[in-house]
């Protein structure tokens, strides 16, 4: 058993729908022998970790490709869910600050203000999957509450 | 007179607007000399010069920065004329193609593709003015229509 996949815990939720998005971007296979665990590793910072990374500067573009798949895949599951066509617009101003919505038709269905984007990462997978939940949630209430405005 | 001045025709509406924005980024000075028209010319671009730009690879920085300097001041009018803040964010995918939303609340009160924007330019600044009229009015009538969404 290769080491990358000696850890490897169930992949489920929303957690399972980011790694069917950091395979679509693997075009010459680089990542087919690792485990899903292993691709989200990245995700995963703990406080210290985090504290770890100066955040002086503009983010590392690693940071900001995850970042970018983090909400895409967000986007992909709000349509699932919602039946309605989502984009994201990411603004990143300076230093790790920025913005990043997600719309539909008319409708900003979730609104982030982006700060210390250079430490971007979850302290947990179980964490990864409720902070995503919870945005998916927000997202179905907005469209819920302004489908006109969704659908504009 | 100097040279840049002899046809300076009268800046009216939101061509005036627009000169506020770009004198606003002169933080040395240099253009407090040039008159509006002349600030304006490189906005002004008639077929046939629009026709000679190669729309070859990304756009000229400067071409963006105008860009993104004519949208700001559309904001600062449509928040001069409906009282709700409003924000611009632009996505560049690839030579020239991207996208321009302008955000009121929760709600896009302006939704633009872009194409082509090496070209970016008005014939006229009498089109200038009439374009941009077009798209106040637009953002204007989004808010009128859903103004619970512009404020949430």
């Amino acid at each position: 058993m290769p080491e990358d996949t000696i850890e490897a815990p169930a992949i489920e939720g929303f957690a399972a729908a980011l790694v069917r998005q950091v395979r679509a971007q693997d075009t010459h296979g680089h990542w087919e022998t690792k485990s899903d665990g292993y691709l989200l590793t990245p995700y995963i910072l703990d406080k210290e970790a985090r504290r770890a990374i100066p955040i002086i500067g503009d983010p590392d573009p690693d940071t900001l490709w995850r970042l970018e798949l983090f909400y895409g895949a967000l986007c992909l599951e709000i349509e699932r869910r919602t039946k309605r066509m989502v984009q994201p617009m990411m603004k990143m101003s300076h230093e790790g600050f920025g913005r990043m919505v997600l719309i539909a038709g008319r409708l900003v269905v979730v609104n982030k203000s982006l700060r210390d984007v250079h430490r971007f990462g979850f302290d947990s997978l179980e964490k990864l999957n409720s902070e995503a939940e919870k945005l998916i949630t927000q997202a179905s209430d907005m469209i819920g509450k302004f489908p006109e405005v969704a659908d504009y």
